[in-house]
């Protein structure tokens, strides 16, 4: 018993470095890039509050939640692949899944591999649950981009086009959330905030 | 239903700024304070870690997730009161209120009271999941404590009698969570991270 609370507490001090590990979004207001520790919270916390806009009926929102919680662990690792970095896409997964080995490796195995499988399912997308996780993950950093002039399109030179084409798959979580975001996109656009 | 979802939108932006809400405890290895968001990633993950260390039989982890993912954020307006910090306390009630009161009624209504019976579930510690949530709340700066040197405990000036008796309250939710802190105090006094 001991053991497994020594090995259960290892692993979650290890996942501190979660917070070290920075995105390419700026905390609103501020100068300071979002790390992954307070973006999976946020997107946790959206989850709870737009659960009632996924388009799964009976969506197991605690799966969810747990899904969130551990879908980004693997950057500790990896490192945070930037959403339109094509090159850094190509040898993700391997990369990613090694890292996974290594993390969730350190729990006693029942949890390894429940975790592990979560991470999968986050990662393949198949299910209700993943689809609308997935919503989310696409969706917060549009919505911190718009109430932030679109400062990491800016910064990153991203055009409406691909903003589009990269977050289209919030449309399999949520039809309501992609009509969102798409509005979104187009009065970002009328701003300045975001090129054609 | 646009409204509604503005609405939500519009708390979930506000709630960004739990991110600039800094704690006493530093990431480990770093010389930067933690703040509230992240602080309370690292709890839910803690939730679904240790949930079989929980005392109380069939807990709902979804309801100590969802409890947890809110508990701080009248800390926005209330700032973070320091666990030994005993003037701070004085009104803390008040305050925190007040920034519930703001912060949850962003929201639609019946999201507002959902979320708001929730924090004060998590306040008045009396039901299982609360009593879990409250001893993961504690335990978690004790962990990075003695995982840093017992870094908030020396600038603070913190003994080991006033952490047990502040955190005491851990055994209300887990035996065998208490019996862990217990063993780390002890083993922190040893390494000269915490006096006597």
């Amino acid at each position: 018993m001991t053991d497994r609370l020594e090995r259960q507490i290892g692993f979650i001090i290890e996942l501190d470095k979660l917070k070290n590990i920075l995105r390419k979004t700026r905390v609103l207001g501020t100068d300071r890039y979002e790390n992954d520790a307070e973006h999976t919270w946020h997107l946790a916390l959206m989850a709870i509050v737009l659960a009632e806009h996924a388009d799964a009926r009976g969506l197991d929102l605690g799966r969810v939640l747990k899904m969130l919680l551990v879908h980004d662990v693997v950057e500790i690792d990896a490192g945070d692949t930037f959403a339109y970095d094509e090159k850094g896409h190509e040898d993700k997964e391997e990369r990613e899944q090694k890292a996974a080995n290594r993390l969730f490796g350190l729990l006693p195995g029942d949890q390894r591999d429940e975790l592990m499988a979560l991470w999968h399912e986050f990662e393949a997308h198949e299910t209700a649950e993943a689809k609308f996780a997935l919503a989310l993950d696409r969706l917060h950093p549009m919505l911190l981009n718009f109430h932030n002039k679109g400062q990491s399109w800016r910064e990153n030179g991203i055009t409406s086009e691909r903003v589009l084409a990269r977050n289209r798959v919030i449309e399999d979580g949520s039809q309501a959330l992609w009509d969102y975001a798409q509005r979104m996109v187009r009065e970002a656009v009328e701003r300045g905030y975001l090129t054609k």
